[in-house]
């Protein structure tokens, strides 16, 4: 089924204790439609620069990706620096230069306009409703969103949520947005705001589905070796909705197995810089891990 | 089966956001015996003064635990306080009077002499080696350890890490005494100096059980309201342990469900101070919870 995506596209600069690279493909969208594209067609919202070049995004377009929503405007494409230390969790901003991304305005071709499945990653929660509002509504709605917007623009953000059916946020976000440090707890208060399911990214600990009455967790798939962490939320993001996408089912099975499957996806993603380990692979190799993981869990 | 643990057995005087109370049972291998009880007869080695009083106790007896390797000697006994903030990870001691402690010298009991199983609580590890040394062989040998061990006294903690099977630490001790921050490398590192099994705790974000070809893992059993969060680490070896004493296998499928067990042991714990939760319930109910946590893992 079809899923649509709206986020950033961007050029990353990246050190970490592994190595580095210099304007490698970045932004939460791409990581998203790398993953999404390995179990369903994906249409891409976003905006670049002139300085954008295309060609690197062939192998997208090779699994169904649909670039056809993303714009290019005069100006320098979305711009990260940052540095990883030994900790994953840890890392510094060198730089933002959001460039084009200043002043997106997210334009629905006409063929997008109908998406079974939708994904808001993290950018102006006015931005995310404007996406809602020119799509007819679809099965399932997720979204992500971070610290900035919950401090800067929690009414917009609350007007979102209240059209979501899935969120996506990490421990700190939780506690932010309701006060709880405790996910159970927390997670009692998010469900009145709107969505019906939580998932909790808690990094190298895995993750945490929760609806109102039911709980599930997903551990990691073990990685020896973390060359590059960014965007591993984000391919997460994209494993979980592709798969359920594909599947076309919205119960608690489906959303268990999706769990699973963000989780793959995202181990496969920090094992090297950029998206080029996503690049690299098959579905296979995804349903390879998560039949590991289904190993690691069972007794 | 039998499983001797040589633990702290203290007074223990604990705030959290939740309540407080005054000399409360505590102590490493109390709050084990509490759990293992509940599986398999136990044996504690320990030391009390001689303000402490018994009659607590008898709850544990009455669930076979041998209290006879308690030495009272004149003096006062281990007393702890602490408190704790909203994240129950963050604990502040207010004060550490070891009294009898400082000078425990483990005495076996004849009759405790040949353990099939051995839980080495978090002691000096020279009075660790000493308790193996008095023993005959067990079949598995369990380890827990801190920081100040692994800082202070190394080489001892190397020799009894030569004679374990089974190593419990957290997160911090393991890149202590690894270098890694990398559970899974740090294994690596960790098997080389004797344990065939070791077991990450990681508190709120449950637990991993490694071998040198396998890994589990094991989420934490919900709990909405933690109200003291002492004694969980003990209280989890203490399901693991007493666990495998019943089940009286060595086998990953038994040390996979011993994990579980611990989890689930280790969330009644918290839901009251000291002891207190422990001591109401009976297996019936660790095994419910274990029930919801294969519910809350299978895919």
């Amino acid at each position: 089924m079809s899923l649509l995506v709206v986020g950033s596209i961007a050029y990353d600069s990246v050190e970490t204790p592994k190595g580095k690279v210099e304007k490698a493909l970045g932004g939460s969208a791409i990581y998203f439609a790398a993953a999404a594209s390995l179990f369903t067609p994906v249409d891409v919202i976003g905006v670049v620069g002139s300085d954008y070049n295309f060609a690197p995004l062939d192998f997208l377009r090779a699994r169904r990706v649909n670039l056809e929503g993303i714009t290019q405007v005069p100006g320098e494409t979305f711009y990260w620096g940052g540095i990883y230390g030994e900790d994953p969790n840890e890392r510094e901003t060198l730089f933002t230069r959001l460039g084009v991304f200043a002043d997106f305005k997210p334009e629905i071709p006409p063929g997008c306009r109908k998406p079974d499945y939708v994904f808001l990653a993290n950018i102006d929660p006015d931005l995310q409703l404007e996406v809602l509002d020119k799509v007819k509504k679809p099965r399932l709605t997720a979204l992500d969103t971070m610290n900035f917007w919950i401090e800067g623009k929690l009414e917009a953000l609350m007007n979102v949520l209240a059209k979501t059916d899935a969120l996506f946020l990490n421990d700190q976000e939780m506690r932010l947005l309701t006060g709880n440090k405790n996910i159970f707890k927390g997670a009692e208060k998010l469900f009145k705001m709107g969505p019906k399911y939580i998932i909790v990214k808690k990094g190298e600990h895995g993750a945490v589905l929760l609806s109102k009455d039911q709980v599930f967790f997903a551990p990691i798939y073990p990685v020896w070796e973390v060359i590059d962490p960014t965007g591993a939320g984000d391919t997460f993001a994209g494993g979980f909705m592709g798969f359920i996408a594909r599947e076309n089912q919205i119960d608690w099975k489906t959303l268990k197995r999706a769990l699973i499957y963000g989780a793959a996806a995202a181990s496969f993603a920090v094992e090297d810089f950029s998206i080029d380990r996503l690049k690299s692979i098959r579905t296979v190799h995804i349903e390879k891990r998560v039949m590991a993981i289904k190993k690691m869990t069972e007794f």
